[in-house]
């Protein structure tokens, strides 16, 4: 099997403008290829796409506003992980033979469909994201005995790490009273404690081993997938208190790439609210059940930026099908050592959580220098 | 590189029936099962879904629906060819040894957006595919003095292929005259040339080698992969009277393969109107340019099945998602020579040709015994 890595990326600024998802979408290969003059674009052989919005055949509308005429184009969507999903399938083409260089493009406008969650019934009427994350929030405090203010500090944390990040949505600092004050929208969800929807795209380029060394002198491999579907309501969760794909998903991953979770220095995990860090670090095996929000705690005080330094999806904004994308982007950029004031030391191990939908699917990469 | 193939099949009758999306895909996978018992759902590692349909995260629904669990799950688009887009990733995944056996499954309903080339402003708001159909047209009988006689002999032909299939939208045969007579669309199309949107699914399971053997005692392998892309838009096309695309994955799956278009004893080419079907001919090689409808008469006249053999797009009516999952199930059915009264003779190696808006994209599958 072919080694794969990444190559080369490129991404916008996540903001909130009304853009044509065309537009947006070529931002981000244009920031790419503006920053990696050596990538020869007629050597690529498949482009991906991953959205939720409902435009089609973009996969071949970007390859044509690039000038390029890969052989294989097509759009990728599975909610918030259809980022990861083609990054995933990127790496198939290649280790399979089928291609040697994949353009993989993600992009989503604020208003991205993939917000409302149709298919799903068990909440009746109450069919956003906020709700699942609602009653996950309620499961999870009453099970572990956690606290508003506790889940709060995931706020907190990533919206202060964000400030190290230029593209990320959200420019200003909150204190735990600043989220416990902010709008009630649930129960127990507040608007603080929510990644916001957002306008904004990521591509990256995948390469075998042969065309990486033409490309870039500090190729990040990636060691590790895995991936784990349960379903795709929200009811059919073993518990609310926990992420059973993401378990699942990252044992795989881990396996694949030989490592233990204590290998791992620097991850981008997939907190679309407050409570989903605690949850993720839990399943990922970096904290014990019902103690991650001590973990986040921890690494607040002490400045130790090795969850989410980009700022995760709270603090970055989520446009659903660049966020996987853009979390491996951080990722590459820890290993190269390139992530400026956001940098975390030693980092040589490096992993992404990206889920959709309650966790009923997960996908994570292990990725290594 | 692992071998792949397909292992089994599922298929709905092709109608205009009002369904909800999730209950055609459904529909097809049942099918499937319930005509392999001795698949093993639980070591189904990855669903794919092919659709043009809005819906999102339908990957994980079917999964649900079916009560699997798999690894990876997501929907792709890509048009007309997502259907042959789907199949060459779930053979990736198979081929680079991330997945063992994918579930592959197309669905479409008569209304898709799929059907609206949105983004194409090349001929105003003429955005419907019968526009480009119509440029190929007139184009294609300008340049090789063809007559609309001739181009309506496609549509003879795979309607009456179709009354072999049952779940061919069409029950109906037709003259050329019939044709001709039919109601005019544009200056050089009439109803009779046009494929009919329509609800439908088709699904197909692709396994490495391991698996196949558990599954069937009749395997039909994938040889030959081959897919281009052009551009998005209808006038970036070298010309109105060839396939460029085609032209170029052929060549790529033939090489892949070790053949040579000689060697394809049947093949499935993607009719959306009676001019793609000569137009593909000669593109694949099979004919001479300017020859391709020659060779649709002379099929007709001696009842050779080689070409569609289940109606074409024409004769069985299109579902987008699911076209080219059902061609490729038809091939398979071919070299297991399980066609019954569709069965072309001898039938050793068999070919798939799957595009989208006016070839601007195509897709080629090699399959063998």
């Amino acid at each position: 099997m072919n080694k794969v890595g990444i190559a080369a990326y490129g991404i916008t600024p996540f903001t909130k403008e009304d853009k044509k998802i065309e537009t947006v979408l070529f931002e981000s290969a244009k920031n790419l290829f503006e920053n990696n003059l050596n990538i020869q674009k007629d050597e690529i052989d498949a482009v991906l796409v991953s959205t939720n919005n409902n435009s089609k055949y973009l996969a071949p509308v970007l390859s044509e506003t690039l000038e390029i005429q890969p052989k294989t184009a097509h759009s990728i969507e599975n909610l918030c992980n259809s980022g990861t999903n083609s990054i995933v399938s990127a790496y198939s083409y290649i280790a399979s033979g089928l291609a040697d260089m994949v353009l993989v493009s993600g992009a989503e406008r604020y208003d991205s469909p993939g917000q409302i969650l149709e298919w799903d019934n068990s909440r009746g009427e109450f069919k956003h994201p906020i709700f699942w994350a609602s009653i996950f929030t309620s499961s999870y405090k009453r099970k572990f005995s956690v606290t508003d203010e506790e889940l709060a500090m995931v706020s907190v944390k990533n919206h202060k790490q964000a400030q190290n990040n230029p593209n990320a949505l959200s420019k200003k600092m909150y204190s735990v009273q600043d989220v416990i004050n902010s709008k009630k929208i649930t129960k127990d969800i507040r608007l603080l404690d929510c990644s916001r929807s957002c306008t904004g795209s990521a591509s990256i380029i995948l390469a075998s081993e042969n065309i990486m060394k033409k490309i870039t002198e500090q190729p990040i491999w990636i060691s590790g997938i895995g991936q784990k579907t349960i379903s795709a309501g929200f009811t059919k969760n073993e518990s609310f208190y926990s992420m059973e794909s993401t378990k699942t998903a990252t044992h795989a991953a881990l396996q694949m790439a030989d490592k233990k979770i204590q290998d791992v220095d620097v991850a981008e995990v997939h907190d679309a609210f407050s409570v989903c860090e605690p949850m993720a670090l839990e399943a990922l095996g970096l904290s014990n059940p019902g103690k991650g929000s001590m973990l986040v705690k921890e690494l607040y005080e002490t400045n130790n930026l090795k969850i989410n330094p980009r700022g995760g999806l709270i603090g970055c904004g989520h446009p659903l099908g660049a966020t996987g994308i853009a979390q491996t982007i951080e990722i590459t950029q820890q290993l190269q050592h390139n992530a400026k004031n956001r940098q975390v030391e030693n980092a040589n191990v490096g992993l992404v959580h990206n889920m959709s939908a309650a966790a009923t699917s997960s996908t994570i990469l292990v990725l290594e220098k």
